[in-house]
């Protein structure tokens, strides 16, 4: 039996990303989809708790097994696991994302979340995301290392309660230099609102701003880039920090 | 001068859950709240990126600063920061939310991600989860627990990059055992969908399910909460999976 191959994203059905990943995925195994019906950027792990879901057949993928979600990525995951597919799938790719991940984008990312949503599944998963936001971004890259990643992944025995975050750099598949294992960088966002006014006087707000890298350092994700490497970070969900456990020990409350 | 707080939550200005915790807030430092105009339950680290944020004075908390943001609690967070305080807040609470977030809901919580995002920020930050779901719940122990945790967040260095989670069982204030430091247990949701139809005969769906304890272990959250104690777990925003790291090395991609 071939592979069962479960495909999700967050930037929505219709981008160039999951079409450059489900031509990729198709190589290897069955490829089933269920992607957002719009953009879906910046949903982190959200579910759909208080409202309805839809699920619809689409017909951007002939011949393929592909719907469309009214939520998020990981209300995609969840209704592909639990509603649509017959058995579990072997593997969860997610992306190929218009953007990077890298760092802690990782939270704020709906592509990880789904990958990270497979991996409280024990489902070995990936999320794919290219450093370029443009909707026609050049994804043969991308697509070369998500080649290497999903062989791998058949290949291998995959650790439990990870999944993986795969990085790529811009740059043509010749020019990326390898993949590199590293660690979540540590960064943030140094936010900035755009204030406007709508026609009524009444104020809005964007939300913008700068990424602040914390720790230039080799083994990180977003050294690995910047160096012409796609990064590869295994990523868990257990977000306990051991390490300060007894420092909370010692308020004695 | 007095330490300046900030309060948020994911169930909306409106609820009994952050009118208890402003209540005890207030003791401690000035307060300043933003918090959903609506319930945001299930939004994790979501934040509004392809959309704009409305931020409104709130009449709910009389003499406070208290507004209302159509964002997600991260969006709160992030307004708080960067927009509204003419400072960095000395804490920010979220909560009390109506319903637990022990375990892995930390993911899905929008309770705890805004706590997250203070840590990445380096404020000391701390969710507040009380056991009941009910909108008319008794916030009394909780609010007990989040007394004691106040002060010591005030009084002790708070450790870099992380936030805390603190779930309180249902119980009346002398019932409640102490406070147990304890790590994220490892469960999951079983999840179902209940599938109907609407006027029109199409299909919906409503995200239901069972949460599964992977490991009921006495040093867990959930085993403490179990056990009557409220539970406080140290969470940290740096996923990855340091200890798997070699075993992708070894992939020799």
């Amino acid at each position: 039996m071939r592979p069962l191959i479960f495909v999700t994203n967050d930037d929505g059905i219709s981008s160039k990303g999951i079409r450059s990943l489900v031509s990729v995925a198709e190589e290897f195994g069955e490829v089933c989809i269920i992607a957002p019906d719009k953009p879906q950027s910046g949903m982190g792990h959200a579910i759909t708790v208080n409202g309805i879901l839809r699920l619809d057949k689409s017909r951007l993928f002939e011949g393929l097994n592909a719907y469309t979600c009214s939520g998020t990525p990981v209300d995609c995951v969840k209704l592909g696991i639990y509603e649509l597919l017959k058995r579990k799938p072997d593997l969860i790719l997610s992306g190929i994302n218009h953007g990077e991940n890298s760092s802690t984008n990782v939270l704020y990312s709906g592509t990880m979340s789904a990958a990270v949503e497979g991996a409280m599944e024990n489902i070995p998963s990936v999320g794919f995301s290219l450093c370029d936001h443009s909707s026609e971004a050049d994804f043969s890259g991308a697509q070369h290392v998500a080649r290497q990643v999903i062989a791998a992944m058949l290949k291998n025995t995959f650790p439990a309660n990870v999944c993986i975050n795969v990085n790529v750099p811009k740059l043509p598949p010749d020019q990326i230099k390898g993949i590199r294992v590293a660690r979540q960088a540590h960064a943030f966002w140094e936010d900035r609102f755009d204030k406007r006014f709508d026609q009524f006087g009444k104020p809005y707000y964007w939300l913008t701003g700068e990424f602040m890298n914390q720790n230039p350092s080799a083994d990180t994700d977003l050294q690995a880039v910047e160096d012409g490497y796609a990064s590869l970070v295994p990523t868990q969900f257990d977000m306990t920090a051991y390490e300060v456990m007894n420092e909370f020990k010692k308020w004695n409350l």
